[in-house]
């Protein structure tokens, strides 16, 4: 597997990769309804820097985004976001990407990392970032609507690089 | 004092309000060096509710703004940001932006505010906001970086409606 930067050619496979996490709801707080343009945008959008996860055959098997979590005088904190193709999973997708994303974000002169809404029922997600070293430093309550759970706790977790 | 909507003809007068609070860079996570057509485009964001308080001769004092904080499955939680004009403190401007808010979130539908980037150093916001029974939920380590100061913590500040 290699972590790459995003072209435009792969808006299909992202879309791939994205459109399962969007639907479902349950770990971004994103629209469910969102449009492939709309969530292509967002997830690559202008501020954003965009990373894919190809494995042996050229497939594209997960995303992440890096963009700073605040403007001016909190833009040293990154904030990044990942993804992992449904039937992909369990192959260490995802903590590569987040392997990638620590040592691109301390590269690019980053401070930390901070993570705004990791919903408290994406055991996985939260157990991963902890073995990141990743720190809980904030319990939203009741802040994430999922759609079987209804209103859950989110989390904000913040790593220094 | 009365709080109203913000109108296209209070350009100017917004203006006054916001820029020393940018160009100060010690409250806001906003670029020191933002253009006022940047700044205006900002805090009156299509996906903002904006509103000013206007003193007794008609002057604006103080403005804020509300826009869900996430979306999707976290738009239930609004995010706001206020300003009082530099020359009109200890007027009480901000405590009557903050209850208005709070009654206006609630009148919306919204179940909670959450604040994201609670400068540390600026406590006089931190106490006006425990006032209104907004509580600590978080606290990012050296997450904003002072003018003055360096690099200081920042609070997540949350309160249910």
């Amino acid at each position: 597997m290699i972590i790459r930067p995003f072209r435009e050619t792969d808006g299909d496979a992202l879309w791939r990769v994205i459109e399962p996490a969007i639907r479902a709801g349950e770990t971004y707080a994103l629209p469910r309804d969102m449009t492939r343009a709309a969530a292509v945008d967002y997830w690559c959008g202008r501020s954003h820097e965009t990373f894919v996860a190809e494995d042996g055959d050229g497939g594209i098997v997960g995303t992440y985004y890096m963009r700073p979590n605040q403007k001016g005088g909190g833009a040293h904190v990154a904030n990044c976001g990942y993804v992992t193709r449904p039937d992909a999973g369990g192959r260490g997708i995802a903590r590569a990407m987040g392997e990638h994303s620590l040592n691109h974000a301390k590269a690019r002169g980053f401070h930390a990392i901070q993570f705004n809404c990791v919903v408290s029922t994406n055991t996985r997600a939260v157990a991963l970032w902890q073995r990141l070293e990743f720190q809980i430093v904030g319990t939203l309550p009741g802040a994430f609507e999922h759609p079987r759970h209804g209103f859950v706790d989110a989390y904000i977790m913040y790593r220094h690089l």
